[in-house]
């Protein structure tokens, strides 16, 4: 029970902190962190949460993540639904904590931090544009988790890897999806947000789990009986 | 006494590191650090301070975080108020300096860098947003607080984390209340701004020092006996 | 087999992530992250894969890093050739990646990111600049991966310093040749941009093989017999 | 001999790379890296440099650290003033190198990246708030460096926590003095401007030496016979 609970309060803070720096700070005038602020602040939520809570969860913080982890063989199946239902909560409970701050000074929350495709893109890149985004970035994703968390990475670097990723992957992608590779961010902002948002769900939640299968096949492919 | 000339001196470096980054360089004309800029700063100054004089102190700088600490059974309660009463000397002898340093083209300190909510607001978020945010993010630096510096964390990378976290606290919010988190941060802005700065310091004092005692309860509550 | 496979990858996502980063987000309207974005994404890319595929094959991602460790004596010659024909062809695979998605707003790949002098460095530096930034940009690149793969410096910080290494060498000199210092990422450019790109591709595979050689001999030259 | 080379390249990459990114990337057209940028630039300088020569020579890469080492107890008199020699040496070749970057499409130098009180103070600041924050940057500099490569600190961070100590003053301080901290890095620029900026560098002399020697001894007082 207790590392479900550091599940939420993990994907709880990557929500609060990733979409809330969107959010919040991004476009604000004149000094606004713009998106690589948001993507450092995503980043960041990882790299926190790894250090402080990575010994009691693992710190997934994602349902692509726990999905990857477990067909990799890291993550015991028994584990993979209780961990998935505590980051949606998380993740949905950081999106009301963030809609109670944001509309504190009497704005509408608008598109939220949603992720999208085609009209709904922030740089309007077409769906298939958005599949093949979110399935690499997604792929590349586990690739350094199930490689950075190896017996044979340096210990303690994992958590700084892992985070610094996720940044590295919102520099290259928000233009084109928002960036999610979490099925349980991208579910947090849509319920908000509704209509479209919902309608286009689907594609964040199939892409990042498909990137993360591949990754856990091709990573046991590279590492095994290695030279 | 050395340690809590450490505290002084690591108060000091984090008011007029963080303060003094949003003071002169934040808006600066056309090449301006930004919020992302001053983020960096408020979390530098714990990196560096907590790697140079954390062997001697803890490296707190802040009255939350020596509350939380204590509160959650890892600092003494005999210096717990000189350790409050040394962090807010360094803050107040920081903004003195800095005061100096801003004056020096002629400028006025203005609203400094004091934290405000209402029409004190960057963003002209309410009061009630202004509590939630400090609460949440209070709780959220506590808990990587306490779980980076337990023993079943990576050593070595509590430092970075603990101040990564704070960059990302300002990343997020300080459009909603300029970002305290410290008590003896707004202390130090508020008395040379005086004024509404003042009359708002409670929040400041309140709302972190709350989330900060939640957050012991919590985190010793997900890491007594571990599965 | 299995190493060069981790170089295909690795390359793979120092292209799609700098470059992808470069042609997607730097100038993006309002929020871009410019070439402080840019600069971060290129060097993240090789943090991210020094601490996850680095016990695989080295991380090179780089066939002059792989010329210089080879000079160096920290690499086998008879890997040299496989390793740049490895790197190339994921190069070239992010290459082709990032043009379906850059198209997929009906957007053209203009000059994706190729490298270039003269009337096609970004900040319009003539050939002799490009030739002395690239050539001592890559030489005190090796001497930043000689020293920090050295038995004698921290283990565990490698990744980090040279990834945070190609980072500052792309703030410094972006402006004057869009920054190579890799001759896979160039000629991976070069091939999809064609023209004057591949006429001056010469020069980013030049000058950073040879600042890599020099670095070469100067490190064996401070480093044997230390005092 | 061969940590006087180190110290030589040291230097020279900080004066390259710290002033390089200032003078061709900081104010580059709608994607300029901006005064973060170059504040990012100059700590990863001494990060870079402290994982890959500092088992070499220890990276001090500044006259002012050298002397505050010295005074404090942590390095023998018989190499101060060849290290001295050294790295000034470092940073007069690395501005003759950007010279003729910087000039390479047309453009003059200008004021390069001089330090510069008063009427050449970044934002005017005058030659009192210059002197105090000159000391005050450079003294903290010194206490995070003797504070972090102090056997009791965590082995291995000590690259990382000063180089960004380095990037946090700059976001600080770049507005009043242009930072220095450093003297042999504002003679490099100096002599290459000439005029106003060597009648002025006597301040970005005396004053980090000043800071650098108040640093040493506090940190002796409060580090000795530690609770």
């Amino acid at each position: 029970m207790k590392k479900y609970l550091a599940e939420f309060i993990g994907t709880f803070w990557l929500v609060l902190g990733g979409c809330g720096s969107a959010a919040l700070s991004a476009a604000f005038p004149e000094v606004g962190i713009g998106l690589l602020g948001v993507s450092l602040a995503f980043g960041l939520t990882v790299v926190t949460i790894a250090y402080s809570l990575g010994h009691i969860s693992g710190a997934h913080l994602n349902p692509a993540v726990s999905v990857g982890l477990w067909l990799g063989g890291r993550f015991s199946a028994k584990d993979l639904v209780p961990y998935i239902i505590f980051q949606i909560l998380g993740a949905l409970v950081a999106a009301g904590v963030l809609q109670m701050i944001v509309t504190g000074n009497g704005s509408a929350i608008g598109d939220f931090a949603a992720n999208g495709y085609g009209a709904h893109s922030p740089g309007k890149y077409s769906m298939n544009a958005a599949l093949i985004t979110e399935f690499v970035m997604t792929f590349i994703f586990l690739i350094v988790i199930l490689g950075a968390t190896d017996r044979k990475s340096s210990p303690g670097f994992a958590g700084l890897a892992i985070g610094l990723a996720l940044t590295l992957i919102h520099l290259i992608s928000i233009p084109v999806t928002n960036t999610s590779v979490n099925p349980a961010r991208s579910i947090s902002q849509a319920v908000f947000v509704g209509g479209w948002a919902l309608e286009q769900v689907w594609l964040f939640i199939v892409a990042p789990i498909a990137g993360a299968a591949v990754a856990a096949i091709v990573y046991k492919f590279i590492n095994t009986e290695n030279n």
